[in-house]
């Protein structure tokens, strides 16, 4: 329960209109209990922290002026809407984010009728509040509606569909869109609209430029000044960064601090009472309010549980494993030194996606798209062209932003591009806005791809030398997190394309694991005397073990952690159907579901595809192999 | 071969070396000799029509000026790549365009050392030739890179990504992007950025304003021209569409007349010469020089064999069989009239998806995004949170390119959209990157979707009636082209979801069709006495049938215009893995690989998926179903 001594005003506030009972005057001693709580309550559960402390003053006055949840405000992207959730009843909960069971770290539909629209991939926002404010006019009803976009999420194309629609529409449909600009991406800010925004940043040049601006614009006798007041909103321009926005057909204020209280009220009970699309640019710092996490905006932008008085410690270093993505900045650094024509390419994931060291060593062969998965795609595509040999680094869901560039720029012309998918099937905390459930079935279907899973962190690295040396399309995708912790070699060696590695000889059931989920199977074939193998690739199969293992088993159990439905192991259904080789198979997988948010391994365990899982699975699929173990009550137990 | 009479030039050039062999002052005449010839072939073969005509002289001067192969130039999208063919080599198979074995209706890499980037979805090019010139720029060539691209392609966000990327970055990228401005993408011009650039054309106003600009910053002594001037490039902004692209980092260069030889002989010339990004903004006339086509340039985007002295005539429309467009645009008109929530929304594809009628009837409930599928997607899952019902109605292909929305804006959160995908499974002449091959797969393994496919054209309207009538995202996936030719009923009626239809009661084998496959396995049926049936819902799969078939039969024969992989015969065979049944399976489908050009029914005969390919497929599998046969042998003949 939250302390009313210390917040004796947000422990009256269960929701906006509790808010909405007190006066004007203390919504700045709001916003600092608010912030103070966030601070408190991030602490102690982890999770994305900058972002919500920068939209602390915005979120108070647009849920006391707007009459939420009739009006619909849009968060883009969810990282921001901590503060929201506590002021929308949640505060008691905020501390269980991420949790198995507590509330989720984006707004999600199903968890409260403030949350509008899922958003956790970023730049939907716009286009969502589009749609809303379209269906809104046409059922004659009076909502408002507001996105709220930070200028980081501003890079990706559909932000730019969505305002080239909405500008160009008649009649103009009636949307606030509120730009948070941080001027601080996930990643560092890149890009040419950069520099737009960039022009925005209050400085005394401004300020004098507007000066002279009036004074020209004041003298009417000035015969140009008529001349050029005619174009007023193209002056605006040269100000302040509108030009972009209202030569879309956007009503443009701004900037405005966003950390003033007074002038974000002002200033939105103005914009509420206007009609058509309209965008307000407030400057806010990532991070406000707590020192340490505006020094270190990118350290702070997610974070696991911290003692606020210290800040995030780094953890003792001494015996870590590393991570997949640890195992790929490393390699991607020694193939870069052993290969001038690597190229490395991520969509603003320089941190999540370990190319930190690359960006530092290889500067000029390291290219931040920013928030950009399509244009990233095609990039590596024209420099594949030319003999360069790209590598993209990128998340599996957010591939999935760049599926129609893999298949018809990559895959169709068979260029030569790597792609590292990190964070595929279970991903965890995130949620299903994040999990990588169904890269294979989505890649496996696309031809001329060599699609790889990594047993172990050594494979992986080995997977990434293959693929890249592959001449042709190939990606390696790896889970979030550590692995089982293999000594990793230096040497940067390739393993022969569709050969899968036989780990275990057993008697009757073969265990065809992909990927994570390996050693897992391994701990089954173990205990139940069975043949495992971990098949490493996707695509190709190893046609010639797989005919060999059904020839002298009595059935084929695949395991994988990817959704079933076309998964690998339908992979494998499919070739035996295609040689004409039947034999009782078991496709063990994620469910058909999306999964909701909670640790990897809880994740993993409700899927069934832990060991105490897939060992019962198997068993009630054969029951009688539970007679002929020895071994298995100890393994069991 | 080629007339050299009446192309006395033309008849010369075998390849742009033979071009550049010409004076400057000859090109205007070869210009008129590639339009005349252009329209000559075209009416031979039918193809892509209007773009090419538009950018004759553009495609002669960049051959002329640029050292092609050498240098790059890629076109964005292929449609308006015919003239650049022509003088690349491909004069005199032009003719054969989108015929099977003939050349290509896009640029193609595998074709020509001149088509330097697969074209095929518009929006590609600028991140293609920014990739080629990163990669240029590392091996110290001193190729040249320029994409052109049309303004109808300058709605995909993709496009916005690419020039914020290349105009931030350092060192500048040297790349050149024309801008081929026709203000006409292949539906009407749409969106904000139409205003922008409809700034551009050359009214008396617009040369009005310039001159005054002139006077005013003429003017030395004035303290306010002093003021102006460091402002020199937002000025530019008042009087052309410079400013977005100025903004984000590139240079521009226009507006000029594209189809005057000379001024773009000389602009290119200087521009060949600068570095860094530059944008050439060139104003054209789509059908430009063939006055039916200049009149009607949506029915001349692509047309089908004329004669050049009639034109495109109307066939007689007697008898003709409606097309699976035709039934969707009857349908969406009837629903609309039944449903008043039904709103309909394509990316710009509203002729070739059958809307314009409904574009017509119901212009308040129609909205077309222009080529901005990943908007147009989250746009419906806006409308759907409140309460509208959407339909979005897509090419297979396309949909590629709003995959990250489907899943993580619609499906994630269970709205209710419908999609209607046309050119499902085999598409034909416009080649790889238009075929519909893999939708069944990337859209079977997205949870919470259920996914029709129908055998006929009635069913095509239930489905679609099905769909929109069920809360959820659903999704009805049709081919191009005509259907078995059934009757349609006029009402709306909707079928049980996840219900089969058994068409045929036989012996030993079933055959499981999902689709336009339906009535060629009938037929095989028929002739070898099996059991039939039109599977009609791909996810969810008929459970019960499936277990009662699977009891009954010696094996299943899965049938589907999509590739094996993942695909709907797939999922037939994971549900029984699931239920612990084991049956030899065939699964029938399009081959792992991207398919060429050709007719519809050249294609699926080729794939084994017509009657005699899927009889034979049988056969070979079980090969006793010959001797039983009796009627065999008649049907076979």
């Amino acid at each position: 329960m939250i302390d009313s001594t210390r917040y004796p005003r947000l422990a009256r506030i269960d929701g906006p209109s509790d808010l909405r009972q007190f006066d004007e005057a203390e919504l700045p001693a709001i916003a600092d209990e608010l912030r103070a709580y966030l601070i408190e309550s991030v602490g102690k559960s982890g999770g994305h922290f900058g972002a919500g402390l920068g939209v602390i003053e915005l979120t108070t006055v647009l849920h006391y002026l707007y009459d939420t949840p009739h009006d619909r405000i849009v968060w883009d992207v969810g990282h921001q809407t901590y503060p929201h959730k506590i002021l929308t009843g949640r505060r008691d909960r905020i501390h269980t984010v991420k949790q198995k069971d507590g509330i989720a770290p984006f707004p999600k539909r199903e968890e409260s009728e403030y949350d509008t629209f899922g958003v956790g991939h970023s730049s939907t926002s716009i286009s969502a509040a589009l749609g809303m404010a379209i269906a809104n006019a046409r059922s004659g009803d009076d909502r408002r509606v507001v996105a709220v976009i930070g200028d980081g999420a501003m890079t990706a194309g559909m932000v730019y569909e969505a305002l080239n629609h909405a500008g160009g529409m008649e009649p103009e449909p009636d949307i606030l869109v509120v730009l948070n600009d941080n001027r601080m991406s996930i990643s560092e800010a890149v890009g040419g609209l950069t520099k737009i925004l960039g022009r925005a940043t209050g400085s005394r040049t401004l300020n004098a430029l507007r000066e002279g601006g009036k004074k020209l614009l004041g003298d009417k006798n000035n015969p140009t000044a008529k001349f050029v007041r005619r174009w007023e909103e193209h002056w605006k321009g040269m100000f302040v960064p509108s030009t972009l926005f209202e030569e879309m057909g956007f009503h443009y204020t701004g900037p405005i601090d966003g950390h003033d209280v007074k002038a974000l009220t002002d200033t939105l009970k103005t914009l509420k009472g206007l009609k058509g699309p309209q965008l307000l640019h407030v400057i806010t710092t990532k991070g406000k309010g707590y020192e340490l996490a505006e020094g270190d905006q990118i350290g702070y932008h997610a974070v696991s549980p911290f003692d606020p008085s210290l800040g995030v410690v780094a953890k003792d270093g001494g015996a870590k494993k590393p991570t997949y993505t640890d195992v790929f900045g490393s390699w991607i650094c020694d193939m870069a030194a052993a290969d001038p024509l690597l190229l490395g390419i991520t969509p603003a994931m320089r941190e999540g996606s370990g190319l930190v060291r690359f960006s530092k060593e290889y500067p000029a062969r390291y290219f931040d798209t920013a928030i950009a998965e399509q244009h990233a795609v095609t990039l590596a595509a024209g420099m594949a062209c030319e003999g360069a040999k790209p590598v993209v680094a990128i998340y599996s869901t957010f591939l999935q932003r760049a599926y129609d560039q893999l298949i018809h720029d990559v895959a169709v012309q068979k260029l030569d591009v790597l792609f590292a998918i990190d964070r595929g099937g279970v991903v965890g905390p995130d949620g299903a806005t994040h999990a990588g459930n169904l890269d294979l079935s989505f890649l496996r279907c696309v031809p001329n791809m060599v699609l790889m899973a990594p047993a172990d962190e050594n494979e992986c690295r080995a997977m990434l030398t293959t693929g890249f040396r592959h001449e042709g399309p190939a990606a390696v995708r790896y889970p979030r997190g550590t692995g089982p912790g293999v000594a990793i070699e230096t040497k940067l060696e390739t393993m022969p394309i569709g050969k899968a590695e036989r780990r275990r000889r057993g008697r009757r059931i073969a265990l065809l694991a992909f990927g994570a989920i390996v050693p897992a199977a391994e701990q089954v074939g173990e205990a139940l005397d069975l043949t495992v193998v971990n098949m490493r690739f996707v695509r190709p199969l190893d046609r010639a073990l797989l005919l060999e293992l059904a020839a002298t088993h009595d059935g084929f159990v695949t395991l994988e952690d990817n959704v079933v439905a076309g998964g690998a192991g339908s992979g494998v259904a499919e070739l035996l159907s295609a040689e004409g080789v039947t034999i009782p198979m078991l496709h063990l997988g994620l469910p058909d579901a999306f999964q909701h948010h909670a640790s990897r391994e809880d994740l993993l365990s409700e899927a069934g595809l832990d060991v105490d899982g897939i060992r019962e699975a198997v068993l009630r699929r054969w029951p009688d192999l539970r007679s002929g173990s020895n071994t298995l009550q100890a393994a069991a137990g």
